[in-house]
C-alpha cells in the first residue's frame, strides 16, 4: 500500500487502502467460483469501499436502514441486497421493502409475521442455530433456531404468502477451521429434504462469513475454505446443488486498514514490575472493541522494531479500567518506547471505526482516511 | 420526574431529568460537609447537567481537552477543574494549562516529566494503586502506582518545579462497601508522613468516587460512606486533617436517566427453550456498555409489569453475538411482551450515551433529551 506516513494528521486515525479490499475481494471471488458474495457491510461501511465492491460485482449483506441507504447511494441495486439481521423493526422492514429489497433473514415466528406484513411476497431464508468451535470471535446462541423450528417456520412462510428460499448459518467470525462448515451444511441439507417432502423446493444455501484473517499468525488460505465448503455441499446435496452464497466482511476489509496511534505514556506501577504499561491514544472504546477478552490479537509495529524489546501491557487512554487491550496476551515492544512515538496496529480495517464510542471521556470517534480509491 | 411519556420520538433515547442530578448533588454535598465535590464529567457530560452543577457550586474532574472546553463553556472556572486522567498527551496538558487548569493527576515518572514541561508550577497529586473488593465495576491495576513510588515521585515533583499537593486513590466504581476506603486512607496517611519527613507538607486527600447507586437493589446510603471516610481520615490523620475531595460521577448522574427502548423481537430458539430471547433496540453498543460481564444490572420496567412474567435473555439489536445484556442474570419480563412494546431501563444517566458506538451496524449513537433544566 501507499505508505500511510504520507498521510499526516493528529492520531489516532485509521488508514483504509481500498485497493487492498479490492484485492481481497478478487481473491475470494476467484476461490469461490460461482458462489455469490454478499459483503457484510457492518465490517467496514466506508463509502469508497462499498463503491469499489459494487464495481467488482459484489452483493451486500445489510443490517439496518442506514446500511441499505449507503449501498444504494454507492450504486448497488436493491436486488443485490440481503437484509441479514434477524432482528428488525417493522418500520425497518417496510423501509427496506419500499427501497426494493426483497431478500430477508429470519429465525423466529415473530420475525416471520413482521415480514409477511411489511414485505409481502419477499424471499426469506431461515437462519439455523449451529454449534461450532475454533472461532476467535464466536457467535454463541444469539442468532438462529433449531432445525425442527426452521422446518416449521419455512413451511409457515409459504402459508403467509412469503417465498421461502433457503437457509443460512454462521460458524463464527475469524473461524480458523475449514472443517467447521461441513456439519452445518449437512444440517441445512436435512432442512432442504424435509421441505421437499412438503412440496417446497429451497434453492439458497447461505454459508455465512467468518473466513479468517492472519492478524498476528498465518491462517489457512481462503482457497481451502472454498474447497471444504464446496465439497461438503457436493457430498450432502449431490445433484441437487443449491445456489450458494457467502457473507464475508472481515476477510475483505481487515487487511485494508492500518490504525495509526501514538504512545501517550509508558510506566511501571512499582520498581519491580516485570511488565511496562504502554498507554496508547486509542483503546477499546476508540475502535478496538474486538480486543474484548483479548479475542482479536492485532499485529503491532513501531519505528524501532529492530531495537531490544520487552513485555508490555497495552491499554487505551480512557479513565475506564476495562479499557485494556492486552494484559494476558504476550506482547513485546521496544524498551526505548517513549510518549509521542508512533505505533501502527495492522489489520484494523474491519470492525473498528464504527464500533468506536461517540464521545466517551470526551474523545471523538476514530477518524478514517481512505486511500487508493479510483 | 416529569413523565418521560410526554417526550415522544423514535426509540431508543435517553431522558435526563436534570433536577434529579441536582437533588443527588445536594444530598451528596449535605452528607460530605466541607468536602469539595469534583463531579466526574465522564459520567454524563450533558451541558445542562454541567451548567446545573456549576450553579450548585461543584468543581469538576475532567479527562480530556473536550471535557475542559465543556466545563469552561458551561460557566466553570479553571481553578475548579482537576485534570484527573493519569494518561495525558503533552499537547493536552499544554492545552489545559493554557486554559488556566492548574491541578493535575499523575502516577508515573513519565507523566511527571510531561507535567513539569507543559504545566510548570502546577499542583500535582499522585494516584495510588490500591487493592479493593466489592466494586461492581472494579478498577483493577490500570491506574495508580505503589506507595514507595508515590513517595519518590512526589519528592521528585518538587525538584521539577511542580507543587506536590497530595494523593488520590479510587476504590472502584459502584463500590458497595463503605469500609473499603479506610485501608487506602491509611496508606495515603503514610505517604503524607513520609513526605513530611522530607519537608513537604501535602494538603490534599482525593478519595475518588465510586459511591453506589441502587440499580436493581438498594445500596448503603451515601451518608454512611461520608461518615466512614471522615472517620478514617480522623483516625489516620488526627489533627493534621488534609483538605478532602471526592469525585462522584455515577452517584450524581445515574438516577437522572431513563433509557426508553422498544422490543424488536421476542423469540425462542426451539420449542423447549426455557427462556425467551427479548431483543431491544438498544444494546451494549448503543449505550449499555456497562452490561459487559453483566456488571451493572439495571432496573427494567414495561407497561405490563403487573402481568404474569417469565425468564428472559435480554439482547441488543446488532449482528454481534457479544451484544447481549443479560444471559446469566435472572430477569423476568411479561409473558405477553410483543415487538413494539416500550421498555424503560432505569438509572441510565451515567456511563451510557457517550459510550455508544458511532455507527456500528449503521445504528446512530444514543440520543439524549434533557428535561427539568432551569
Amino acid at each position: 500500500m501507499t505508505s500511510p506516513s504520507t498521510v499526516v494528521q493528529e492520531t489516532p486515525y485509521l488508514v483504509i487502502d481500498v485497493r487492498i479490499a479490492a484485492d481481497r475481494y478478487r481473491r475470494l471471488a476467484d476461490s469461490f467460483g460461482d458462489t455469490a458474495i454478499y459483503y457484510a457491510v457492518k465490517a467496514n461501511p466506508e463509502p469508497s469501499v462499498i463503491r469499489t465492491l459494487v464495481a467488482l460485482g459484489s452483493s451486500f449483506d445489510v443490517a439496518s436502514p442506514a446500511e441499505i441507504e449507503l449501498c444504494l447511494a454507492s450504486g448497488a441495486q436493491p436486488q443485490n441486497l440481503s437484509y441479514g439481521n434477524t432482528i428488525k423493526k417493522s418500520a425497518d422492514i417496510a423501509f427496506a421493502y419500499a427501497r426494493g429489497v426483497r431478500m430477508f433473514a429470519f429465525d423466529s415466528e415473530a420475525e416471520l409475521t413482521k415480514l409477511a406484513e411489511h414485505a409481502p411476497g419477499a424471499q426469506v431464508f431461515c437462519r439455523l442455530l449451529v454449534e461450532t468451535v475454533n472461532a476467535q470471535w464466536p457467535l454463541g446462541s444469539k442468532f438462529g433456531c433449531s432445525t425442527e423450528m426452521a422446518v416449521e417456520l419455512l413451511t409457515q412462510a409459504r402459508e403467509l404468502g412469503l417465498d421461502p428460499i433457503g437457509v443460512s448459518f454462521h460458524v463464527g467470525s475469524q473461524q480458523l477451521d475449514p472443517a467447521q462448515w461441513a456439519p452445518s451444511v449437512a444440517r441445512a441439507a436435512g432442512v432442504f429434504a424435509r421441505l421437499r417432502d412438503q412440496g417446497i423446493e429451497l434453492t439458497l444455501l447461505n454459508v455465512g462469513g467468518g473466513f479468517p484473517v492472519g492478524y498476528a499468525e498465518p491462517v489457512t488460505p481462503i482457497e481451502d475454505f472454498a474447497k471444504a465448503i464446496q465439497s461438503s455441499a457436493d457430498e450432502h446435496f449431490g445433484a441437487r446443488l443449491p445456489r450458494i452464497i457467502v457473507e464475508p466482511g472481515r476477510y475483505v476489509a481487515a487487511e485494508s486498514g492500518v490504525l495509526r496511534t501514538q504512545v501517550v505514556l509508558v510506566s511501571r506501577k512499582s520498581h519491580d514490575d516485570e511488565k511496562r504499561w504502554v498507554y496508547l491514544d486509542v483503546g477499546r472504546f476508540g475502535g478496538l472493541a474486538e480486543t474484548e477478552g483479548e479475542a482479536i490479537r492485532y499485529r503491532i509495529s513501531t519505528a524501532h522494531d529492530d531495537a531490544p524489546a520487552g513485555p508490555v501491557i497495552l491499554a487505551g487512554p480512557t479513565c475506564d479500567s476495562v479499557d485494556i487491550l492486552y494484559q494476558n496476551t504476550p506482547y513485546l515492544l521496544p524498551l526505548g518506547l517513549q510518549p509521542g512515538d508512533l505505533v501502527e496496529i495492522q489489520g484494523t480495517g474491519a470492525y473498528t471505526a464504527t464500533y468506536s464510542s461517540a464521545a466517551f471521556n470526551g474523545f471523538p470517534p476514530l477518524a478514517t482516511i481512505c486511500i487508493g480509491d479510483s
